[in-house]
C-alpha cells in the first residue's frame, strides 16, 4: 500500500434519491478520519462545481449535520447532468479539472451517481492516469432505477421501492372503497429498466397490489394492454383494476406511451395530447370502459420520500461511501463500489466489492426476462426474493414538531 | 338517562381518509362493551348497505383486527356517495330504512362522514323521530377537507396535513437540486375549502415550503398567478419557484382552473386541454418562462397515506367514535361529535362536544380571510398556530417484513 497524501473531493451527480446524502455522509465521515487526507471538499453541483472551483470545506460542518445527512433526501451539495466529452475529441474540461486538482492537491476523487456519472468518473480516472497525475478515483453507486451493471443492487433503490410498495398498498385500499367499477393506472419512474415499477409486486405479496405490471423490458402495445385490462375487469366481481406501468414502456419501434397515445388521438380528434403514460392510458381506458378512472403519477415523491426510506438502503448507502474512501486510502483506484450478496445461512447480507469503472460506465442492467410471467404483464416470485430484503427497516428519520428534521449544511466555501 | 336496549349500526360515507377506520375502531370497541347494545353491525358501503340489508357482525372480528383498524387507511366497510332525497319528496328509502331498523331492532345509528353525510344523518334522525321510532342517532365527523362547521377541526385532516407538509418538504429538497431555473406546481385536494392546501405553510415554517399558496377562498385569475410567479422567479437568484394550489381554485364566475385553461388554449390552438389545475398551470408557466416545470398531483395519496398519519389525529378519530357511542348510550341523539380546544396552560388539548346535526348538515367552514396575506397568495402565522398541534406524533403503523400491516376484517354477514 502506497500512502498518498492530499485532499479529497466528493460530488453528487444525476437524479437525486432519498439516500444519496447517506453516501455523502459515509464519504465525509470516513475521509475526515483518514490521516493521509489533508482536506475534505464537497463539490457544488458535481463535476460543474469542480470545473468552476465551487466547493465546500466539509471540516466546517458539524458532526450532527453530517449524521442528519443520512436521512436527508436529494443532493445536499447540488447535483448536475453534465456529460464529459471524450478527451481525444475535446480535452478542455479535463485540462481545467487537472488544473483545479493540482491547485488544491486533490488526490482523492469520489463521484456519486448512476451509469452516466460512472462514465464521467471513468473518463476522469483514465485522463488523470494518462496525465501521470496520481489520484485515486472511486465511484459510489446510486440510482432509484437500480440499473447499474454487475452490482447486486444500487443504493437509492431500496428506499424508492419501499415508497412504491407502501404507497400502492395504501392506494389499493383507497381505490377499492366504493361499490362501483374503477380502473387505477399508476405510473412509476424508470426509462429503460423496470426495477422500480417491479417493486409494485411487493404490494401484491402483501395482498394489496396491482393486477397488471408493465415494464420497459417488454415491448408495449395499447391493444394488448386493453385486452389485459378487459380480462381482469371481467374476471373480478367488483370490476376493480389496478395497473402499474413504467414511464419507460415503449413499443417495438421505441415509441413511448405518450407518443402512441398521440397518434391514436390524432386519428380520432385531429390533435395531439399531452401527458405521461398514466394520463394517456387513463384516458384510453375511460373511453373504452366508461367507468371511474384514476391516473396517478408518483412523480418526484418516489425518489425523495426519506420518511419512508429503507433502513437497509440508508445503511448500505452509507457503507458504499465509507468503503469508497477506505478502498482509495488502501491504494485502489479506477473502481466503483458494488454489492455482492453473502446470504449466509439464508439470511440476507452483503459485502462490498470493487468493480472496474469501465465495466459500469454507460452499461445498463434490466429485469431478467425469466422473472416475467408468460403473458409478460406480471412478475414471478423471484422478484420478491430479490427485492424484499432491500426494503427492510424503518428510516429512523428524526422528527421535530411533527415534521422531518433534515440536515442544513453551512456550505463554507473552500479557500481559493 | 333512559336505558335503550337494541342493536347498533355504523356506516362510513364519502371520500376515505387515513383515519376513518380509527373512528370505526372507536365505535366498535366501545359499542361491544356497552351492555344495552345487543349487537354491533358494520354497514357495507354506508347507507346503501343498510337499505340492501348488507352488514357485518362486528362481534365476529378479533380484538387484534379492531386495533389494527386504527392505522388502516380508507374505509374498511366500504364507502358510498349517496344523497337521500327529502322525505317529503320521496320517502321510499326512509321507509325501507325503518323496516330494516325494526327487523334488527337497531336503536343506535352512527354515521361517519363529512357535511353530505351529516345531511344524511340529520334526515334519518328527523324521520325516525317523526315516525316515533326510538333510535339514537350520532354523527362522527371525518374529512381531509376540514370543512365541517362549528367543530374546531375534523378527524382525517391532521393526517392529510402531515402528509402534505412532509411531502412538500421532501419535494422542495428534490426540486432545488440542479443549478437551473425550475417551477414546481403542486395540486392539493379541496373543492371549496383550502385547509389542506394551507397545510403547505407548515413546510414553509420548516424552511422548505412553497413560495405561493392559492386557496379556493379567494378568486383565482391566471393573470395574477403569472405575475405572482414572475415576481418570485425574478427575485430569487436560483429562479426556483414552488406553488401550492388547491384543485378547487376558481375565478369570480366559478370556473375552475382547468376550464380557464381550456378557454385560453382554445383561443391559442383551437382545441381544449385535459388535466387538473397543476397540469394546466404547469403548461402555462412553461410557455411563459421557458424553464423546467414539474406539475405534481398528490392525488389519492394525500388521503390514504396512513404510514405518515398523525398520532394526534388517529387518537382523536378514535375518541370521536368512542364518544359517539357513549353519548348515545347516555341518551343523546341528533348530534354530531365535535372538538373544542381546551388549551390549558398554553398546551394543546381538546374536549368533545355535541353539535346539533341540523347545524352541520351541508354547512361548510372555510379558511378565515384574515389569515391570508394582503396579496392573497400566502398565509399568515395564525394558520401555523392552528394546524401545527394537529400533525403531532408518529402514526405507530405496524410494519411486517418492511411493509405496513393493515387490518383485514372477516366481514361475517349479519344473519338476515
Amino acid at each position: 500500500m502506497t500512502m498518498l497524501k492530499g485532499a479529497a473531493i466528493f460530488g453528487q451527480s444525476g437524479g437525486p434519491t432519498a439516500v444519496i446524502n447517506s453516501s455523502a455522509s459515509g464519504v465525509f465521515q470516513q475521509a475526515l478520519k483518514e490521516q493521509c487526507i489533508t482536506a475534505v471538499y464537497g463539490a457544488a453541483h458535481g463535476i460543474k462545481g469542480i470545473l468552476n472551483e465551487e466547493f465546500y470545506d466539509i471540516s466546517k460542518e458539524s458532526k450532527e449535520q453530517l449524521e442528519l445527512l443520512k436521512t436527508t433526501p436529494s443532493s445536499a451539495l447540488g447535483s448536475v447532468r453534465y456529460k464529459l466529452k471524450n478527451a481525444d475529441v475535446d480535452d478542455t474540461d479535463y485540462k481545467r479539472l487537472l488544473e483545479v486538482f493540482r491547485k488544491y492537491n486533490i488526490r482523492y476523487f469520489f463521484y456519486n451517481g448512476g451509469n452516466d456519472s460512472m462514465d464521467t468518473c471513468n473518463k476522469v480516472s483514465k485522463y488523470l492516469a494518462d496525465a501521470g497525475y496520481e489520484c485515486r478515483v472511486i465511484g459510489v453507486p446510486k440510482t432509484i432505477d437500480n440499473d447499474l451493471a454487475i452490482t447486486d443492487h444500487c443504493p437509492g433503490y431500496g428506499s424508492a421501492a419501499k415508497y412504491v410498495a407502501t404507497t400502492i398498498m395504501e392506494v389499493y385500499h383507497d381505490a377499492s372503497v366504493y361499490d362501483t367499477p374503477m380502473i387505477t393506472v399508476i405510473e412509476i419512474m424508470g426509462r429503460n429498466a423496470g426495477w422500480l415499477t417491479a417493486a409494485s409486486l411487493l404490494a401484491v405479496y402483501k395482498g394489496a397490489g396491482p393486477d397488471l405490471i408493465y415494464l420497459p423490458e417488454v415491448p408495449f402495445t395499447i391493444e394488448k394492454f386493453l385486452s389485459d385490462v378487459k380480462k381482469v375487469y371481467d374476471s373480478k366481481p367488483d370490476h376493480k383494476v389496478i395497473v402499474a406501468v413504467s414511464e419507460g414502456c415503449k413499443d417495438k419501434e421505441g415509441r413511448y406511451i405518450a407518443e402512441m397515445g398521440q397518434s391514436l388521438k390524432k386519428d380520432a380528434f385531429g390533435h395531439s395530447q399531452l401527458g405521461g403514460a398514466a394520463a394517456i392510458l387513463g384516458e384510453i381506458v375511460e373511453e373504452q370502459f366508461k367507468c371511474k378512472v384514476r391516473s396517478i403519477e408518483f412523480s418526484l415523491m418516489q425518489r425523495c420520500a426519506a420518511h419512508i426510506g429503507s433502513r437497509t438502503d440508508i445503511e448500505e448507502a452509507f457503507l458504499a461511501g465509507q468503503q469508497a474512501v477506505k478502498a482509495a486510502v488502501e491504494g485502489h483506484t479506477d473502481y466503483m463500489i458494488g454489492f455482492e450478496r453473502t446470504n449466509e445461512k439464508g439470511k440476507y447480507g452483503i459485502k462490498t466489492v470493487l468493480i472496474p469503472l469501465a465495466k459500469v460506465a454507460n452499461a445498463e442492467k434490466t429485469v431478467p426476462l425469466e422473472w416475467f410471467n408468460q403473458e409478460k404483464n406480471f412478475l414471478k416470485k423471484d422478484f420478491i426474493d430479490y427485492a424484499l430484503p432491500l426494503i427492510q427497516g424503518d428510516s429512523g428519520l428524526p422528527f421535530e414538531e411533527g415534521l422531518p428534521k433534515f440536515a442544513k449544511l453551512k456550505k463554507v466555501s473552500a479557500r481559493k
